[in-house]
């Protein structure tokens, strides 16, 4: 997964560890590839997966929408040659002097989950679209989501419903099932309630015409994964099932799945050692850890797969750790990383599928470490 | 514990929120308390606690000096008016070419926990005194310490000794009895193993001097915590227990007890709402959370204490939890926080007790919202 171009970059340029290096011809299959499977979808990037204007500028290029979870995000988009109309306030929590902010800017389509979000919006940026994001179960995601957004579909009905009543434009509903989903099936119940959604406003003569599909595409880390042609099928013949042949426009917000594996960190083995003489495992500190890029380690979630020089030599449990004097900074331990015997101090290692979810996670100084520098190439 | 210069600066200057401020006063208050409990202790600031210039500035006037994790914390307790003998290079994962960065700047302390780092330090900074740390259990420690740093006392004995054979000045050992330690009894066990390796090392015609107490002294969040004075007492009690009348020289190594109450982080309710009509809890979501400052909340393990203009009125549990479109970024959620039914969306609450692990640990633009402002006045 280290693509030739990253291996020539680190070759030749030889960045300073830790870093990133991302392969923009890996982001523009990734595209193709959605657009492919999905060609009916709209493609809004979700931008809080990796916000490097190469990145954006390369996906508005290419006639990419762009999800944002911010006004600064907005800019950034906006920035990389995005119109108004193809960017999403997509966080359902936003105060509303960004809202504001938002309206000024041209952005008129906004997600929500609850009414309370919704009179802001009729009240800062009226007239624009909403859609309602709908709780879904999570399950089968490696990232769960949890119910931080979202509302039962009941309560999507009501919201929606009142949207109208204050003028706005009641679009669709939305639903997230669960970041790195590997289970194609996953997108079929919440299609199900989407449905009910739908139904229920309809009753009430409002006229959804709109569903979110989301992201949670997943990207390659140890196991492989079901490809977007995969998904595409899935999907469309849930949206079939539950739709029938008045299929809604639809939209799809990949952040993992269209950077993840686009991306690689060079990272360096500080310390090799052992607690005690008869310790069974060995501890490897590297030069990255939690708090410099790899927060997405918090409780072992994300397994990345890891290239070392001496790989094809005999393995190891590892405890896996990053430098800072934290004692959360450990990466891998409940469930030890096999890596050579012969790794050692100063070698250099490659975290493969490290595109998304790290550069901006990255603290800004935490122990004096700098922030994770990025290359994309 | 928002004392009234806090409360004055937020009252007339009004700074945007989310952000901290922390008040000098207080630093120096602590300072003066461990100085006071511990007499005979230099005192050296864990600067990766919170690294403002402001507040290293005090420190270094007022005589503390430095326990510093990397070369940039080095570089900062410098330039704050520390002078080289008054740092200690106190992370045990060190690149070699940091060692040779710091040996250059002066810098002649250590930490190390293994022979594999002896070795870097014989080479990159010789004849520097260097200290071993010491796995303790951190049981009674909020934030516990793993097994990440520090080897076994048997394996200390062998790595003072390796330490002295290539040339360096086997000074001492070090423990840490883990973070926000409240039972005042957790220095006597790793005094004891002090006092065994201090021995096991004479008899190889080897003096030790100096035990490095760590950090770990508390700060209050929600319940009281012992004061300085009562760590000291019982800190003093355990080396006249273990060392007789030669008690070793002694460091501590501060952070949060020096800086956590002095600081006070100001945020803004975005939003209040609950998931469906019959949810018991509701969430209410700050626009701070787990990537912009708090991540001490992770696994709910820092409970902060959070003031509200509405403190009185009947309380509910909520879910409280930060602003970005990551699940994981929720606060408290398995123990519901009690805050005021009235609480509104654009209401101003006080986060107390959080001048320590806050600022460095903030992401550098998640989700695009940028780190932690921080006022030190």
């Amino acid at each position: 997964m280290t693509t030739a171009r990253i291996q020539e970059f680190l070759a030749t340029r030889r960045p300073p560890s830790p870093c990133l290096v991302v392969d923009l011809d890996v982001v523009r299959e990734n595209y193709c590839a959605f657009r492919k499977a999905l060609p009916d979808s709209r493609i809004f990037y979700a931008v809080k997966a990796n916000p490097a204007p190469e990145i954006l500028r390369l996906l508005a290029s290419l006639g990419s929408c762009f999800d944002t979870a911010s006004v600064p995000e907005i800019e950034m988009a906006l920035a990389a040659g995005a119109t108004p109309d193809g960017i999403s306030f997509g966080n359902t929590i936003k105060k509303e002097r960004d809202i504001a902010r938002a309206y000024r800017l041209g952005i008129r389509l906004f997600a929500v989950d609850c009414v309370e979000e919704v009179e802001k919006i009729a009240r800062s940026a009226p007239g624009s679209r909403v859609f309602c994001r709908v709780l879904t179960s999570g399950e089968g995601a490696e990232w769960p989501l949890s119910r931080k957004f979202g509302c039962t579909p009941e309560m999507a009905v009501d919201v929606l419903a009142r949207a109208a009543r204050l003028g706005l434009d009641a679009y669709g509903v939305s639903f997230h099932v669960g970041s790195q989903m590997v289970d194609t099936g996953a997108w079929d119940d919440a299609l199900a309630d989407a449905r009910t959604v739908f139904d229920r406003l309809g009753e009430k003569g409002i006229t959804l015409r709109m569903v979110n599909l989301g992201g949670g595409f997943p990207t390659r880390y140890l196991k492989d994964v079901p490809s977007a042609e995969t998904y595409g099928r899935a999907i469309f013949d849930a949206l079939r099932d539950h739709f029938g042949n008045r299929i809604p426009e639809t939209i799809i917000e990949p952040g993992r799945g269209m950077v993840g594996n686009a991306g690689v960190i060079k990272s360096e083995v500080v310390l090799v050692s052992k607690k005690s003489d008869d310790d069974e495992v060995r501890w490897v500190y590297l030069d990255i850890g939690k708090f410099g890029g790899l927060a997405e380690t918090m409780d072992e979630a994300i397994r990345y797969r890891i290239v070392t020089p001496r790989d094809g030599d005999i393995t190891e449990p590892c405890v896996l750790a990053g430098p800072t004097c934290d004692s959360a900074d450990v990466l891998y331990e409940k469930a030890p990383y096999p890596l050579p015997v012969s790794l050692t101090i100063g070698d250099e290692v490659l975290i493969e599928g490290t595109g998304a979810y790290t550069t901006t996670y990255s603290s800004v100084a935490f122990n004096g470490f700098e922030p994770l520098r990025s290359y994309v190439i």
